[in-house]
């Protein structure tokens, strides 16, 4: 806990990855960390290996309080971190040992603080009702009165790239204030987002040269630059960068943390991290929006799900060439994959491909791949589609080997349907319910089962639910966790069908077991009909798995 | 349908905003649009006042063949944009003239082509599986051909900056192929994303000064920096940057073009939009993301629900004092809003505003506004959203109007539900049949009728249609003609909803009379709800324009 400088990075101390996704990122709407997730949060962060990791700003929020008296008692055990406290420079018309704010900052025990100030004119005179005389006093005293403590002081200038374009002698008042009281790093905050990256490069680049400072950058992304601009800095000499996993953040979000380290590493090949560290950079990435839960971005660079993914069926029988003329990167060098999207332009190279991906051996069964790929374009002839459906794909796959491999045969039917009936009702009291009967045969038992769900394809969820958990046990782990539609109109013109009603209709299950998700598809004109098979094939696909676990569907003895 | 060349803004052709959302913004994941999908989205942009919209790979896939056959025709009356065609060079060991493909691009009849060429020596050879003096001979020829039979020819050098750097001499030749046989702009494509905009803007320069030519620029977003990487790029000197709408694209997508339209505009100071165009940002980028059916990111800058909402205490105190302080430009001028100021002023003039726009004279009726804005607010908060479905809006401000105004209050109500009930069976035979019967009051009369449809809404709509129509014989002209599901889950996490079936449904209903074109929303836990009340606005809003027409509600005499 009294760390002051990253371990475990070739760069040491030369570099700093800083990370504010505790303070700044929680800034997002809708995040809210409890402590227990804080403390989660920060091992992952510690974990990948970043230098720095901001836990909050105690004495203002009872929560960051909190977390820092857990980490000091022994809760947070860090390997390559140092922790970081934040918070504002003492007030004006008092001293920074009386002030109770930077009190909570000592209290707090981390053996790293960063320092918020203005360093924006027009933000000290407007915002703090203070003139930039005082405002550089109030630094200078916050900053010698924490070193004279003990502490390592990073200084956050706020506002500094707008506050250097009105009034830079301003700004570089409040930094030499810092500096000179002993803070280590002078970090240039973008704080409103607005900065380009040639014009900020210039900037920073200035700013050394005319003060000989470490320098760092905080980057928001109101431009859609925060990467850009956080890398730019780098290459414009500042040594320390602080960014949020995901890009969480205030308004447009921060730098995220994954792409910048991404950039740096692989680009400037700047070694960062730890040597393990780059390869945990996808599962980290999912781990912290799990934790903050928020849906990860499938199209974030380098952690995201498809950001390896190939839909052209131009590239696509081109990667098998060779993978590298189509990746800027080794997905695996991230601790992601490549994905072939199996769409209508596939032909047998990516079906192949894709065969091996979810390890489906099609190798010497050049049948089954043609009747797999005859299978895929008729079906996505009618509006299914299996980019997005692996399990189902899989499922398809299995069964097309199944029709000339006995063996295989037993794979996928743990249940089979005689019957359904749904009946829905809007009463003349104005209530609306949903009620469904299903008739099936499990396990040699034919079973009847009627439950009420809040719509149709829910109550028919619950029926079927209680007419196979009794003999399927497994099928109580496996939760609908997103369920996506689309109405597909066949011919397309307002004139193609008479009533947009008679659509064609895809669904998208998106199921899981707390190990995994996989997600499915069913199409059909009827929405509930194409529910039912999406569903289906969710829990054929967790009987897949089961059997091989526990012996032949899963039943029980 | 003949423009080869921006009108509207004050760049003219000097400066190129070039739209592939229909191209290559369909790579991405999960999007398949139908070809009204692909006009609607054309007009979007065109109304926008963007310069060229591609739309689509006329010969390749059928759909976009068709898209080009109905623009042709005059279902596609650009105002601002050219349209383009999008195709690759002819094959290896054949002519132009005698290339299919190449013949298919004339067919579409579009005024400007782009054609796709390889630029990076190592696909020449290993992709194409031919040599660097085919691939250019290739590119002459095809490029010669086009122009000659009078189009305006774009060249997208693909891996243009990979390529550059293995054999800068390979890439060059393949630019210098396509200028001298007539091409106007040399694209320089950074196919695999990998690009960081300080040496991507140095590449730029240098290529500008080495071969005078006029460059583009087409990003893609594998290091979090394709918008950054677009504007360095036009900083650098390219004028035609190549974006798609809201970043959609393969694998972590394109470059924003509202992003990129907002930095050129409100950055570097390009009027690169007809003077009216910034203003509508936010709201063509929500309508995209709707046709894409795609939820729209909160975050996404400039146009994001949250690009300019403001959390932090620190912030939310000072903004007050001066919000330029806290914004890096004014939202209003690219069409959004800060949202901490969100006050019913604010919104009350945007629904007078709205209301003048869709004919409501709200000018004297303050109680009626502060109702509707009440309203609008109540269920917006329970996932209604009115930005795409202007019938509904309508709607609701009349009735909040006929609250008031008794000579109003005719207005909406052509029949009112007393209930409906909706079977559907899956039958032991394997068929599926939906059933629905509604009891309504219309015209006096209590009628019941019952229908079978292809699904529940099919079979509710035809219920209704022939209970209705009898009294109501102008409902006989409405067609539903197109239907959208979204699935809107509370928190946003995989756990927020026990199961993703108990989720909240909207449904938009467009429907048409021959005449016009109009759509409803509606929303409800349960899917055929939501799809009733949104019919139910459908009818209404019929009934509104037929009532001005023949008498009060259409009634049969």
């Amino acid at each position: 806990m009294t760390r002051t400088t990253p371990a475990g990075t070739p760069l040491g101390d030369s570099f700093h990855v800083y990370d504010t996704t505790l303070r700044d990122g929680a800034q997002r709407e809708g995040i809210s960390y409890s402590v227990a997730d804080k403390l989660a949060v920060a091992r992952l962060l510690d974990g990948l290996g970043v230098g720095y990791i901001e836990g909050g700003w105690p004495g203002a929020l009872p929560k960051d309080t909190e977390f820092f008296a857990r980490a000091a008692a022994g809760e947070l055990d860090l390997k390559h971190a140092a922790l970081v406290a934040f918070g504002s420079t003492r007030r004006a018309g008092t001293t920074a040992a009386a002030d109770p704010q930077v009190r909570a900052l000592l209290d707090a025990r981390a053996p790293v603080v960063t320092l918020v100030a203005k360093s924006d004119r027009r933000h000290i005179e407007l915002a703090l009702r203070t003139d930039v005389a005082e405002a550089v006093e109030m630094v200078r005293d916050t900053v010698s009165f924490l070193v004279g403590e003990g502490r390592r002081v990073f200084l956050d200038a706020e506002h500094f790239f707008d506050g250097y374009a009105f009034d830079p002698d301003c700004s570089l008042r409040v930094l030499g204030a810092a500096m000179e009281a002993g803070a280590d790093v002078a970090v240039l905050c973008d704080t409103n987002g607005g900065q380009l990256p040639l014009a900020l490069a210039d900037t920073v680049g200035e700013v050394i040269a005319r003060t000989g400072f470490r320098v760092g950058i905080h980057c928001q992304d109101d431009t859609s630059c925060a990467v850009a601009n956080s890398v730019a800095a780098v290459q414009a000499g500042a040594s320390h960068v602080q960014c949020t996993a995901n890009g969480y953040g205030e308004r447009a979000g921060n730098a995220d943390l994954f792409a910048v380290i991404g950039n740096l590493v692989t680009k400037l090949k700047m070694p960062v991290l730890p040597e393990a560290g780059l390869a945990e950079l996808s599962r980290v990435s999912h781990a912290l929006a799990e934790i903050a839960n928020i849906a990860p971005d499938p199209h974030q660079a380098y952690v995201g799900w498809s950001a390896f993914a190939h839909k052209a069926g131009l590239h696509a029988s081109a990667i098998k060439v060779d993978p590298e003329l189509y990746n800027h990167i080794d997905p695996a060098a991230v601790g992601n994959d490549m994905r072939v999207l199996v769409t209508e332009m596939a032909g047998r190279a990516s079906l192949e491909l894709k065969g091996h991906e979810l390890g489906v051996d099609l190798a010497d069964r050049p049948d089954a791949v043609a009747g797999a790929l005859r299978r895929v374009k008729e079906l996505e002839a009618r509006g299914w589609s299996f980019e997005a459906a692996d399990a189902s794909l899989e499922l398809l796959l299995r069964r097309e080997i199944a029709k000339t491999d006995p063996s295989a045969a037993e794979a996928v039917a743990p249940f089979t349907l005689e019957s359904y009936r749904v009946i829905l009702d809007h009463r003349a009291d104005g209530e609306v319910v949903s009620e469904a009967t299903v008739k099936v045969d499990v396990a040699g038992h034919r079973v009847i089962a009627t439950a009420e769900g809040i719509g149709p394809v829910h109550a028919l969820d619950a029926a079927l639910r209680r007419a196979l958990v009794p003999h399927l046990p497994w099928l109580d782990d496996v939760e609908l966790s997103d369920y996506k539609v689309r109405i597909l109109t066949s011919g397309d013109g307002p004139r193609a069908t008479p009533h947009g009603t008679e659509a064609v209709t895809r669904v998208l299950v998106q199921s899981t077991d707390r190990e995994l998700e996989w997600t499915t598809v069913g199409v059909h004109g009827n929405i509930v009909e194409a529910s039912w098979l999406a569903l289906c094939d969710a829990l054929a696909h967790k009987a897949l798995r089961v059997r091989s676990e526990v012996g032949i569907g899963g039943l029980r003895p």
